[in-house]
């Protein structure tokens, strides 16, 4: 974790995908304290019709460049930490791929670590270091 | 917010995903506490074997023509509300674009509002009046 | 409920994406307390550069056979029951389509009840035997 559900409408060149992608992630190693290889996303590309937004709506103008991220997370983070990277986020999209700060929308879910599992079927007991420790169950 | 992630398997018209996207969202107007600008949605649209539920399930019959509507809100709302909105939302549905309700199924998932960033990297603080007022965190 | 996204690359055959399919299913009904007939899923094939996920963090070494499984479950499950749970879908994945359990990684999120309308506009009050019973509101 996290794990992050990126949509926006079809069309973007695979270069602009992989500096979205880079991005977002560069914001969150940098502020929402992420591993680096912590990193797992998926890109929804939408028809026209099928990604519908309001332009308006609490800020925008939000163009055809609209991009919406949900993340669901397994670590709590403080508010203080979410505007931080909320922030940097927009910033960092700013320079690349170009994305306006005001297309940016950000929804974070939050769910305790005995629900995730990140791989051979177990569950990942905190300790640092990388290293898989199967947490045994009652 | 609300964000809603609509499921459906392909072949519907855009005519049919409009009228399902608006009476959807009409019935989140009526009564669900929404503002007529706060729309935002997504549409899925499946193929053959990659959309699966059980026909008769706790309701039912499902048919072809089965819509699952995933809702995060950031705002709670009542279960008295949360009942109304059901049955106003298959009320609409059946009018347009004419779906059974037993082809509707709906999850509602809730997150704070410091979870979300509606746009320019910053958190609503939930004064009405549409303008975006950015929260000073500690 | 549940309701269960499944991410994965695009290529696999019908055949492979069934037996994924039916063998997540005989996992929930094994080890996850869910009844034969509540499935209730969508799969979600991506392209090239649209599935991101880290080959060795917490895990794998992870292939392109990568498998993610976002659950939403209604009913509180004990992090015993989910552990079982983790442990017998790899089982059963390795079987069939042949899945290395290192490729699979499954995140849980739960809501209440009376966020769950699975048909005619009701919320299921519990009470076992299939029938959907409307419960009355305040």
């Amino acid at each position: 974790m996290p794990f992050t559900r990126i949509s926006l409408l079809r069309g973007k060149s695979p270069e602009y995908l992989k500096a979205l992608s880079d991005n977002f992630h560069r914001a969150m190693i940098e502020t929402f304290d992420v591993p680096p290889d912590d990193r797992f996303q998926s890109i929804h590309q939408f028809d026209a019709g099928e990604l519908i937004f309001d332009p308006t709506y609490l800020g925008g103008p939000r163009s055809d460049n609209f991009v919406f991220f949900e993340i669901t997370i397994g670590k709590p983070r403080t508010a203080g930490m979410k505007q931080g990277f909320y922030r940097r986020l927009v910033q960092l999209l700013a320079e690349a791929p170009g994305i306006r700060p005001e297309d940016v929308m950000i929804v974070i879910t939050a769910t305790p670590p005995e629900n995730i599992s990140f791989s051979n079927g177990v569950i990942y007991d905190g300790i640092p270091g990388g290293a898989v420790h199967q947490r045994e169950q009652a």
